[in-house]
């Protein structure tokens, strides 16, 4: 049987005009964009392309891109640029559902005396922004936050955030891996922005930070003046072209509307035929394409695994060393019950994902759940 | 006429085998290795194969590699480490012919009080062991010095520097990324040393650090677990697909006494036929592929930007703004005579270089480099 994939959040299938622009690159413009000569024109006009379809993907300006190796690079770059912008100002604001390239940099900085301060999530996956604006103090140097959440898939009110920022006069740092490419954005109200290019049918390696003009950037990787001077290292030119694909496609030939559709068919009929199932962030804005279900006294790692071995890959928020079950942190900051904790499957659906393919699934699923109720209920109660 | 390219310390062309390993990454092998399903492994046995294949070409053990962006990420992060191992010890020695991701690192740290100190340089490009052992300290926390000259392609004694760097107990971080392919070596003699893909037919945005057991590692890109929690950052599996391909073609197909003949023929024609030349570190061991020839009151941007204009790519050590003339620092270092200084082109040699290529340069480059004198002499004189 052909392979399902259905894990999407966590990476994807890079698509053919991302490949073709890659072995272009490969193939044609290897020169180094620092060199005088003609291979070297060739391969800067490349990343100057690339800067300016990122720019049009982000709408923002070509220079208020940084190019990074990727997300976590990119999230480490913002953070530890705002943490170091004003030495008066120790206090940081974040959530506990962040990704782990915000959470242990954050981590590290409150070793070397910060103050990280977190957020409460509701049942919902949501923010207070009454909350936030409450939390901000005049020693508050940066609130880091992200657009979408990678598990739930639940999305935050970016624009009111940086408004609040933007008032206190706090640096406003923006996760936005999961959500480039799943919901339309123009990127201009955050001060730090990081995009991953392999979670939108671009090539793993690669990424940016947009920053904004006033927003000071303490590079990270220091040598020669790529990047403004802001983060050194040759450019990695046939990554940069298959990102700038990337965008073109996610610009330019959008699936959400019909992806969306596919995830409401997935969550009615899941809550139509399997008993005990509940969506995670289901009253919440959520990106099109993102499902957690959460089975009742089920292992989702059992599920998942079971679906595996049918062919189809989904994720689970719970990793199982030896007997210790290990349940997923965005999901017990959202206080998901205990006797739901552990049955948890994401499903995350793409441009490739098919209705022939959600069928399958489907159809899969339904028996593989059931079954790993009672394999659970064995192992818990039996 | 086809195109000639003749900068291959620059940046390479990556080998088909290259190419061919990276196309079959990003078609068919786009799991995220950190996913439990079978996409997941799939990527993870790429990237585990691409550790073993470093390790084999180090000759070291895979658990020692830490796979990075590239060389200049894994420069900053031996010397980011290396630095902050022993808060006692404040003394760092390096070169000023370091290229500029070890030299703004060790600015950077200059600036937070590390005093950095500098061997010389002699005319040949050498520097001498008994300098380095005298210039040590107990103070000394480490020496980061480098394998082989990107400009000149003088070679150092990367493991008497080793040896007196152990005997010493201080960290010796070896920048290795002219050297790798080049000269063969196994990488026991540093404490860290860098490697970059792309100088040896790999592809940019991808490198490693090989780093010995004892030395300590300071993360710089802190998030997930990857690289055995050293760097964070979803693994690029086509550029490490990629990187392993090259070490292998590097390992099994080597090219480098063919590259060290036609470079010997360069030197002796151009020394034979072309008034006023010297060959800079023309005394020292040196890499294979390497040529950097001065040519007396001659502007070697203007030879360079000549030959580029007849389709052979060199590059220059000069870099003209304006009407200033900026010379190399390496050469500078060198103290090579004010009448040469300006006056370099280095061409670098690969595998893919030919006999009728360097017949053709050869052929140029007389006319060119007899009419830059005269019109630098023009120039400076007239």
């Amino acid at each position: 049987m052909k392979k399902i994939y259905l894990d999407n959040n966590a990476t994807t299938r890079p698509a053919d005009p991302v490949i073709t622009a890659m072995l272009d690159c490969l193939k044609e413009t290897f020169g180094n964009p620092s060199s005088a000569h003609l291979f070297g024109e060739k391969a800067r006009n490349v990343v100057d392309s690339a800067r300016d379809e990122a720019a049009r993907f982000l709408g923002t300006r070509p220079q208020r891109i940084i190019f990074t190796s990727g997300g976590s690079e990119a999230n480490n770059l913002a953070i530890m640029s705002a943490a170091a912008a004003d030495p008066q100002k120790r206090h940081i604001i974040s959530s506990p559902v962040e990704h782990d390239s915000v959470l242990k940099p954050l981590a590290h900085l409150a070793k070397q005396g910060y103050e990280v301060e977190m957020l409460s999530v509701d049942h919902q996956g949501m923010i207070d922004l009454d909350e936030l604006a409450g939390m901000i103090t005049p020693d508050t140097g940066l609130v880091s936050l992200m657009g979408a959440n990678n598990e739930s898939g639940v999305i935050w009110p970016v624009k009111e955030i940086g408004r609040i920022c933007r008032e206190r006069k706090v640096l406003y740092h923006c996760d936005a891996v999961q959500m480039a490419g799943k919901v339309e954005f123009v990127a201009d109200f955050a001060d730090y922005l990081s995009i991953s290019a392999h979670k939108l049918h671009g090539p793993k390696g690669v990424g940016l930070l947009q920053v904004a003009k006033k927003a000071p950037v303490l590079p990270q990787i220091r040598g020669a003046s790529q990047e403004h001077g802001k983060r050194a290292g040759t450019e990695n030119v046939p990554g940069l072209a298959g990102m700038a694909a990337a965008f073109r496609l996610a610009r330019e030939d959008g699936h959400n509307e019909r992806i969306a559709a596919m995830r409401q068919r997935i969550e009615e009929t899941i809550l139509k035929e399997i008993p005990q199932a509940m969506i995670i962030g289901g009253k919440s804005p959520r990106l099109p394409n993102t499902v957690n279900v959460c089975f009742r006294h089920s292992s989702g790692a059992g599920i998942a695994q079971e679906l595996d071995a049918r062919g189809i890959a989904v994720s689970t928020q719970s990793a199982c060393h030896s007997g210790d079950i290990d349940p997923s942190h965005v999901l017990a900051a959202m206080s998901v019950p205990e006797e739901y904790l552990h049955g948890s499957i994401r499903i995350s659906l793409s441009r490739f994902t098919t209705d022939a393919q959600i069928d399958t699934f489907l159809g899969l699923l339904k028996d593989t759940s059931t079954r790993a109720v009672s394999v659970q209920q064995h192992h818990i109660f039996g």
